[in-house]
Parts: structure tokens; C-alpha cells; sequence
């Protein structure tokens, strides 16, 4: 899977198969689905990698991850992993077969009758499990080094190996973040919401409330933690449009008694719509507030300082604007954040702020973490600081620039005013005569994957989004899909 | 990475390079690090998959993951990853050509300076990430299958492929269940305490108690979870090698008003204690009480029939016993469970089991699902399906008495008795004049992570596992080494 940088490299993970040369190795096996799918089909005897690149000259395929070896034997299937095939496909005869064949490790061990159905599934032309550009909000396209790095070693989390890996992850997290070294940052295993729900129940203390902004499903979301985890909750509730106003916050704090903590969400990806985080956290900060800032779709992309603002947690996830894969989440602790977690008595186990943080400080964590997306997390990390925090969001900056270019070319204004917009999600008006679902799919056909609208949007709007592993130019070849769709439409044949 | 399976092949894993052969594609760069470390080293100005394929040939590498790719250019990069190499490294000399550099994506892009530095850290003989027997309880070893599922294509959680992809698991882990189909699984993201924690919410209606059965750590961490969670709790308390006693669990839902739910774990492994479950969830079921079972380390190993039971939820992780990568976590709920879930209240939105499922109903999923660790999870399936749940049970079975018999010649006595002992994980004391850390370290130098004990046990015992893919003889030459470290340690040089 190369980078998506163009509209060719699109168009062909839109209708190419995964596998240009299938070699079976060793006995004959029934390869009609690969044929009929006019991939290349070629038998050897030979058992080795070195029997695999002579074919590979051959028929003249120089990529290996466009090589499909199957066997009905292990030394074949250990052959075909030797040769760093794309594919290897164990073929078994019966269960004793089956056995051998799965101790051997290939892709897949089928019965030979049911080769047509995993071909079908998982290497064909028409299969459903494809790359496309991911036009949604997260989870995003990623490099092939962050996958990779998900599938390391296995390593065990009470090693030290993990907690180097977990240190280091922790530290660039940090350096992202550029706070200095009185913050802390808690890991866990799961999607932003366990982060965020989790960073709500450390901050507000027994007796008091929460003052929750709501325009959009997150910050509804936040209300609903706080509601269900038995927190008072104060709601300022405004139109999905609107961001928070700063001064109606600070008028809410001066006349509700025993506001604990304000939680309000960064970039409202229901429809794109950034909230005036610095603001309210000053205005709490000069009053003594806590501040929740869920920043699940913001982090590392939107402009956002941290130290000194009076943000205390900030939530956040693995599979957004970081590029790494989904599975593992965080929140940034504050110094006064860290006072605050004392007078706060645990209201869950696994969401345990306190608890995450005190497996830390002596290099430990409290649950089996999520090593595979740690490590993916370090490598995207890693490809992040190389080309430096300040570049990535400057260059997410000028993305959006050009998807918002795209829409309007295409006639579609994004329902936010442009002043309040995010560097990632544009929801714009689905166009009158278009069918959302019609729209979506012939998307799709193309190689370009948009989202639905949410709660009460979703069937007036559509979203586009830019997050991940993906090039300006394939912005604009969307585009012109976009346009051709409209058309098509507009027109029924 | 072969799978485990003789000693030779983990004296090979403990001492190893990651990398045999390293080809310098285009312009030189210093290799330094890795000629002192005994690996080859060659240049080739050829930038192709075919000129690294004639390297191998040349230098009598067979196997492509042995084999490093390293270049200052982007086309190197990308032979490197056509010629399927285990290592693609990126040499940048300034931030310009890093940028163009991490966009060919290398598994990592670093400055010439800071080479034998990722050197020692990721390829050298002496890396701290490196395949080593685990002989913890979980994460267990995976196959290569599995690794790879989790570093496949990037989907969107919204999409058709996402919803295939879940509804499989889902299905193959009803059928490892041996379950009806009026039985139910919630996917989670997180580790197996996010799943024990989300069934015992679900499990307790306000006003009621749970009784908790405590012979473990897991025992008295399902406790801590109700007690945070504001159930009111009775603790059934035994010693950590005695199972609860069914009898006594019977004497107190007769005994103790309001009981609505008794939980308990299957298999502690704290100790390698197994738990009557089978037994007083029969109890339960025939007083109408319904039952929570901890099943995070036994399911899928452990012989236990669920249909009909009176077991109601059983929480279980990815992880351990069917093999798969951490980061996904899932529980059971029987007819009756779901009958339940309708008088209880919500009140926590991110361990919502109700929620989770409504979502499943409706072919959706509530967050940001942890994709590549459901993907490896498929992949899992699919090898213990290969083979069968049954064979599965006892190839564990095999396993562990392989493992007794090795302790026993160690003269190691595990401290729960026979009857009682699990599938995978034996307590043993540490013998008189033996230093844990120690032990474990001159294990690990040979490639074995052994796994220490808990909370009072912590100085007392350690622990030696059998989840993953591991064979008997591993077992067996594991035991060599653990009499040859006790001899060394009892007689110092």
C-alpha cells in the first residue's frame, strides 16, 4: 500500500486486486478465482525464496507485497514468509493438515473448496477490504511504518522493554504537547471517549459541578459522562454552529454556585466547529476553576498552548490528527490538575486517572495496556517529530486550506463561518436532489471513503475530513469525483 | 519470526541480530554499527527489489525479514519495501529530506549521526525488543498471521467492512462459546478490567448487592470495581489457593438480604487457581440470582458449558488464551443477562455494556473501535477454529501438564493443589537462597520472561505460564534452563 499522493495511485487501490502473481508452491492447487480475476498464476517445485524471485523476474512483478504464495506445505508456506510475500496462503487437505499448516504461520489455511471464497474476501478486484482514502474523521490513513510497528514482537508489559516503549511514548507525547515538565500524561487502552470520560470523573470533587458546553455530540457527550457518573451537571447548551461565547461562561461562573470544573470539547467533530478553549481557560484559571478540554480530534494539529492557560486535562486518542492506529487514548494532566486528582475520590477502576498515573511514577501500568497500538503510536510519533510539531500543523493548515478550496469549487459551503473552522472536518449542505447514500457509494467506487452527519445533521449534511496520511493532490482529484458525482446525479442516466 | 517451537530456535531469538544482511541502496552511508555487530554489509547503486533479491542470492540470505534496507533516497526506501525487507531505514540529512523521506515511509528516518543508536534499540545482537518465550499471563506469543492481520488496510469504523469485520468475530467467538444464538457479545476497546468492570455495572440493579467472591487479586479488584461503582458489596473471602466453596456461596444468597448478582473470577491468575464457576452459577440460577464470571484468563482454554449455566455475563480479553494481540476486550450475555440489563440503570457511558450492544443491533459501534487488535482477534479465531475449540482445550491440557512435569523435576511445587490448578499459569515458591530478579533476569538472557508474583506473594512465589503459541518442547527446554540458573545460583562462582 503506497502513500495516498495522487489521483492515479487512488484510482488504482479503487479497482486493482492485492496480488498481481499468485506461485503455488510444491503440490497443485485450483487457482481459477485468481485466474478468472486475470491475476498471473505460475507453479515451482522449488521451495524456496530464491524460487519465488526467479518467478518474480519472470513474469516481471518487482514488488513483493503483490506476491501471493499458497501451499499445501509448510516448508511452502515458510518459503512464501522467507520470499516477504504480501500474501501466504496455507492450503489443508483435512484437520491434521490443518494443524501443520497453522504452526507454520501463513495468512490464511483453507480447504481447497473454500480458496474461492477467501479469494473473493480478501485479494480480489471486487473485495470489500481495500485501502481507500479515508475522508472521515479518524480513524485516518496511516504509513506502512506505523503499521508495521503494531506488528512487532510480542513483548510483555511488566519488561522492561515496554516500559522503555511506554517512557518514550509518553515523552514525545509531551514534546507535542510543548508543556513543560510539571505535566503529566496518563495512557490507557481504549477510544478517546474512555479518555474523556475518565479525565471528567478526576475533575470535579464530591458536592460540586460540572459546567458543560454543549454544541455538538460530543460536548452532549460530555454531559452524559458527567450525568451518568452521578455528577451535577450545569449545561451551557448552544447552536452546532456556534462556539462557546467566552464571556456568557465567565457570566455562568459568576452566577451558578459550586462549578468545580468546566468541560468543554476543542473541535466539535459533529460538524467541524472549534470552541474557544484558550479563553474559557483563562477566564476559569483566574477564578480557580478546573478545565476539561476533550481535544480527541484537535491534538496536534489545532493551535492550542498549553502551559500556563488553565487547561488542566486534555483527552485524547492514537488514530486522529497523531496518525498512529486506534486503540490507545490519553489525557495531559496540569500541575493544578494534579492537585485536583487528591480530593477526588475514584468513582471507577478502569477509568481511574489517579490510578494510571500512580502505575507511572513507579514505571508500571495497572491493566494489560494496548501494546500493538503503543508501538504504532511511537512510530507515528516519531514520523511526527521528524518532520517537527510545528510543520504538521502548519501543513494540516494548508490541507484544509485546499479541501475548502475543493468544496467551494464543487458548490458546497461548510455550515461553520470559516473563522470558527478546524484544520480537519468540513460538514457542508447536502446538496438539494442528492441522496446521501447514492453520493457515498459512487465515492466509494472511486476510492474516496466521506462521512454521514450526526443526531439531527445527518440527513442535511455530509462530512469531509483531512486527517492522516494524505496529499493535497488527492484533495483535489476527490474534488473533481465529488463534481462528477453531482452530476451524475443531478442527471440520472 | 518463527513460531516457538524447539530450543534452538529460542537460543536463536535470545542471541540473534534482527538483521543478517544489510544493503545500502544509492549513495554510501556509514554502516559502522552493524559491520562490529557481525552483520553483512554491501552497496548496490541499483535502486530495485531485483538488485536486493541478487544481494541475497549473492551473500546466501534466503529470508527477506533478515534482511535490512538503508538509503538516503526515497526510491531506495521504496525498493526496500518492494524487495519485502524486514528493516527499511531512511538516512535524512536535514529536515528537508526527512520530509520527503518519512512520505516513502521506512520503518524509521534518522540522521546518519544517530544511526547506531536506532541500531542498538531496534537490530543489534544486544536490542531489548526482541522475540523472547513468554511465559507470562499474557500478552501471550501470537503468530504471524495475527501480526500481520493487525497491520492491514486502514478501514473507517462506519463503513460495510468495518461491520463484516466485527459481525465475523462476533460469530466465531459465539461459536468458541458453544453458546445459543439467544446469547449475546459486546465488543469493547480496552483490556480484560474494562470488560469485568462494564458487566458488573450492568449486572446490579440500584438498591441491591453484589456478593463477591475474593481469593485473588481479580477477585478483589471485581470488588474495588462495585465499590467504586457505589454497589453495595459482601465479600465471600477465602484463601488465595482456595477455590470459593460452593456450599458456603449457597449459605449466603440463603443468609444475605438483596443479592442480585454474585461475582466471581474463573480462573485467578493471581495463582493458577481455578474457580467452581460451573457450580454456583447452578446455585444462582436456581435462587434467580444472577452471575458475573471473570473470565479473562481462562476463556477459550478452560473446559466450562455456558448454556444454561446461570452464568449471565462473562468478560474475557483478546490477549490471553485464544491468542490474539491486547486491545480489545468482549463479554458474554446470556438470555437472562439481557433481561437484566433493562432494570439497570446506565452509569458510566464508556463501559455501557447496554450501549454496546443496542449499537451491535443496529450494525454500529458507540466509539472509535480498537480496529487492528479486532482484526488480529479475527485472525486468532480463525487458526483456534482451524484446529478446533475442543482440540484447542486440550492441546492447553497437554500443555500444562508438560509444564507441572517440568516444575516437578525442578522440584518446584506449585501452590495450588492439582485438582485445582488451570491450563496456563503455575505459582511456584521461590526456593530457599533464589533471588527473583535474578532468576529472571539470567531466563531472560536466554530468552525465557518468567513472571513474578503478586501482592503478598510478591517475595514468595513467581510464575511460569503456557498461554500462545508455544510448543510442549519449549516447556521442556525451558525447564533445562531454570534447573541450570537454580544450580548457578545456589553454588556462586
Amino acid at each position: 500500500m503506497a502513500r495516498a499522493d495522487s489521483a492515479e495511485t487512488v484510482a488504482g487501490w479503487a479497482a486493482d486486486r492485492a496480488v498481481d502473481l499468485w506461485i503455488v508452491l510444491g503440490p497443485s492447487v485450483q487457482m481459477g478465482a485468481a485466474v478468472d480475476d486475470g491475476a498471473t498464476v505460475v507453479a515451482l517445485d522449488e521451495l524456496t525464496s530464491f524460487g519465488v524471485f526467479d518467478a518474480m523476474r519472470e513474469e516481471g512483478v518487482d514488488d513483493a507485497r503483490r506476491v501471493g504464495v499458497v501451499s499445501r506445505l509448510a516448508e511452502g508456506v515458510e518459503a512464501g514468509r522467507r520470499a516477504g510475500a504480501g500474501a501466504v496462503v496455507g492450503v489443508a487437505d483435512g484437520p491434521q493438515a490443518a494443524v501443520q499448516l497453522v504452526a507454520a504461520e501463513p495468512d490464511a489455511v483453507v480447504a481447497e473448496r473454500d480458496l474461492p471464497e477467501l479469494y473473493a474476501s480478501r485479494y480480489a478486484s471486487g473485495r470489500p477490504f481495500r485501502p481507500r482514502v479515508l475522508l472521515n474523521p479518524g480513524p485516518a490513513l496511516t504509513s506502512e511504518a506505523v503499521k508495521r510497528a503494531a506488528a512487532g514482537v510480542d513483548i510483555c508489559h511488566r519488561e522492561t522493554e515496554f516500559t522503555l516503549l511506554e517512557q518514550r511514548v509518553r515523552e514525545k507525547l509531551l514534546r507535542v504537547a510543548e508543556v513543560g515538565s510539571d505535566w503529566r500524561v496518563a495512557l490507557m487502552s481504549g477510544s478517546g471517549t474512555g479518555a474523556d470520560e475518565m479525565a471528567l470523573r478526576a475533575a470535579i470533587r464530591p458536592g460540586k459541578r460540572a459546567l458543560v458546553v454543549v454544541n455538538g455530540v460530543y460536548g452532549d457527550r460530555l454531559r452524559a459522562m458527567a450525568d451518568r457518573a452521578g455528577i451535577a451537571v450545569i449545561v451551557y447548551e448552544r447552536g452546532w454552529t456556534e462556539p462557546a461565547d467566552t464571556a456568557e461562561v465567565a457570566s455562568l461562573l459568576g452566577s451558578e454556585a459550586n462549578v468545580d470544573a468546566v468541560a468543554v470539547v476543542h473541535h466539535e467533530t459533529t460538524t467541524g466547529l472549534l470552541n474557544p478553549v484558550a479563553d474559557i481557560a483563562a477566564v476559569c484559571r483566574d477564578v480557580g476553576v478546573r478545565v476539561v478540554v476533550d481535544g480527541v480530534s484537535s491534538f496536534g494539529v489545532e493551535e492550542l498552548v498549553l502551559d500556563g492557560s488553565g487547561i488542566d486535562f486534555l483527552s485524547c486518542s492514537s488514530n486522529k490528527c497523531l496518525q498512529g492506529l486506534p486503540g490507545a487514548a490519553f489525557v495531559f494532566v496540569s500541575p493544578a490538575g494534579l492537585e485536583r486528582l487528591a480530593d477526588v475520590p475514584s468513582t471507577s477502576v478502569y477509568l481511574d486517572l489517579a490510578g494510571y498515573l500512580a502505575g507511572e511514577t513507579r514505571n508500571s501500568v495497572p491493566f494489560t495496556p494496548a501494546i500493538p497500538a503503543l508501538a504504532a503510536l511511537d512510530a507515528a510519533l516519531d514520523e511526527l517529530l521528524a518532520i517537527g510539531s510545528s510543520a504538521h500543523r502548519q501543513r494540516y493548515a494548508r490541507r484544509a486550506a485546499v479541501l475548502d478550496e475543493v468544496l467551494v469549487h464543487a458548490g458546497l459551503e461548510p455550515i461553520v463561518a470559516a473563522e470558527h473552522r478546524s484544520r480537519t472536518v468540513r460538514s457542508v449542505p447536502l446538496p438539494a436532489g442528492i441522496d446521501y447514500a447514492a453520493l457515498h457509494d459512487e465515492l466509494k467506487r472511486h476510492g474516496y471513503v466521506i462521512y454521514a452527519g450526526q443526531g439531527p445533521l445527518a440527513t442535511e449534511i455530509f462530512r469531509v475530513c483531512c486527517m492522516g496520511t494524505l496529499e493535497p493532490e488527492v484533495l483535489r482529484a476527490f474534488g473533481d469525483r465529488l463534481e462528477a458525482a453531482f452530476a451524475a446525479q443531478a442527471v440520472p442516466a
